[in-house]
């Protein structure tokens, strides 16, 4: 869990994730010639601060977002939200401006909702401020801010080691309205054709995910995938023996949109681990779910 | 109107049109050969579920949506919506799961306004129930579920049986946010450099809309089409002396909203019959609109 | 300031902007050798009633959008928004229908907020009214309807007098939903491999932007751009000594949304002056931050 633990603690809230990019080219550098495939590793300027990694002869990708929630600082010390981020006094909030490390406390104010932070001076505007980590493992969970969606970055990292054929794209603004899977898609359809997808993203226990009861099939959020590619999916999953779950929520939303909506044929599906106490510094899954996460990824991307 | 009744009776939720994209091909490949042009037929993988037909030289194309909205089973017997349908304690839903086929109730909360089935036994988890067909008949109205947009559909056959040049394009998800419509729209605009759109689809009877007195052109609802090009559709109706309606809302959107949002610069307008008890199992549409409908969808693909 | 007078005169709600256009092209023809680069001119059906400049090798493109709000013609009097108007009783609003030039006044209602319009006839089903301009100059302030974004476009046509390599980019729809960007950013990325974007835009007077105090680098609005682009503006703009100011805000859009959104790797920034009154017919914009509104984006299509 080190190397869990190690992308949990990197600022990259949408918009600004080039901290967790370049951990992610250097750790893929590191680690790229020990996988079974040495993948081609896609970044720069036409990709942002994304990455695509290709395998083989690629038929399916896993897309794995790597921004996170958080705040951007405005004036009067007022804070605005970056994507949907819990919010609860007290909470500690770290980032860092011209005037050097910052580490502050989320305020909400009472009377109207409306957010601020408590600091012993002014910060710069613009300044965006995410969740201090406090990672905590247990023998059977593991404890963060940004589980979601570093726990998907790990996933995908794992099923890497291993990986055929396939690819595997690390997109940004995911948890802020989009804004790269569109164009990362694009690449990949011109190029290899592709046009299956599992998102490796993190979902909610409900009243009907439990944690440490398997991975994640989302049959739908507030978007519906294509039922033939779905059913394809948990035929395959039966099939595997390892343990899932089936999930049907009527909202939240995941790269999975940006595919559904762009003008290429994807059929995707949501794919991961079950999280309590979301978007708070205090997400929690169980070490079972991340297990199966790999498990059943590693049989996905070889079957489908 | 015995084929419109067929098409009202099969299952097509948004995201699993499969049944229905069986029936149209199989209605296509018998009928074709009597209509005045045969058309190329293009469906299977690229296109999903969905289907185009190219009649001669295109130049404009005629979306047709044949999903329609229903109900995703939960668990604990909670219904999520697919589309936005009309919900009222007693409505009867019908579907398929594992254990054989569902007729059951749909039971709305007068507490919090939440779905739920009642029926013997629990249903499979991400089943997909709509409503039970009751198609009716008189001299002057058809009345059914679904004639948004089985009737659309239908429009289309007809107008096919005359058609010279021209697209028509069976889409899927409209009910439930789209996801086809930008690749279809796509794939016609580089091979045909066609993008002029006719959204054949059902509109509301609204204080300025009457059923009886013609097909409906929409002037604008969520969205607003370029004048210019809802002006010469107008001006055409006006020339046919088919009966048509103006109609200028602020709400609802269709196939168009996806055509406009597009990378391509699509002209597009909404032009279908108006119906009563929308999204209801007890749509409503008088006859007359129905025969403007098709007299008009037969001028403007002549003349557009 | 005549030139921004007459652009605030002209009819152009969003869906019908072919009178500013017109216009445009008019005024492109007339100055354009005065311009230290004659640039080449894209009008026509591929563009809709849009029209993209091309100046020398462009890396950089404006988006001033040529649209207003506005309201259409319902029946029985009532008005539907085109965009977010602000809406008062009182308020005067021009417009053209088949019985000639109209002159009316807004109603609100008070009981529910819906909009009527009183005059001494029925206006046709589907005429969009604008608010009458009312053009009011002070030695510090000009005042009217639709400084946003006439100011933008004024911008725009200021900038072309000097510009060497550079696109400007004139598209439709942006108050109401978009519709034009996604396929103007295509043509430029596709011929031009443009891929930075400047939205020539008006934002609003708030607790930390204040009028005269220099134009606005948004950080960001409902959207977030990437930081690093940002950052490269905001270091140009202190190099540069022109006055500007720094806002954040969570609320509002403009044409960025479709490019952070389209299926190219776009980089973009909303820079404007800021005004008060905001969508009523007295938008209020301070002159010298007008002023640092041109000699900012000179500097920066020079830079960039």
């Amino acid at each position: 869990m080190e190397l869990l633990k190690q992308l949990c603690q990197i600022h990259a809230p949408s918009g600004n994730e080039v901290q967790l990019t370049q951990f992610l080219l250097n750790y893929i550098e590191q680690n790229k010639a020990n996988w079974r495939v040495t993948p081609q590793v896609l970044a720069g300027e036409d990709f942002q601060d994304c990455i695509i990694l290709v395998f083989g002869q690629p038929r399916t990708a896993i897309f794995a977002h790597i921004d996170s929630i958080g705040f951007t600082v405005r004036y009067g010390r007022q804070l605005v939200r970056i994507g949907g981020p819990d919010t609860e006094t007290g909470y500690q909030l770290v980032g860092q401006d011209s005037q050097g490390p910052i580490a502050c406390t989320l305020q909400v104010s009472e009377e109207d909702g409306s957010l601020q932070y408590e600091f012993e001076r002014e910060i710069d505007r613009g300044t965006e401020l995410v969740f201090a980590c406090n990672f905590r493992e247990t023998q059977d969970t593991v404890q963060s801010c940004y589980l979601d969606n570093r726990l998907g970055v790990y996933n995908a990292l794992r099923v890497a080691e291993t990986l055929e054929n396939g690819a595997i794209v690390f997109s940004c603004w995911e948890e802020h309205k989009g804004g790269s899977v569109a164009y990362l898609a694009r690449y990949l359809y011109d190029n290899y054709r592709v046009k299956q997808a599992l998102i490796s993203d993190i979902t909610w226990v409900t009243d009907g995910v439990h944690p440490g009861q398997g991975v994640v099939i989302s049959m739908r959020d507030s978007l519906i995938p294509r039922r033939s590619f779905v059913n394809k999916i948990i035929s395959l999953a039966q099939q595997s023996h390892v343990s899932f779950q089936l999930e049907v929520e009527g909202a939240g939303g995941s790269d999975g949109k940006d595919l559904q909506q762009s003008d290429i044929p994807w059929d995707w599906c949501f794919v991961g681990a079950p999280e309590d106490n979301v978007h708070s510094p205090d997400e929690i899954v169980h070490k079972d779910d991340i297990d199966s996460m790999v498990a059943l990824y590693q049989v996905l991307m070889r079957e489908l």
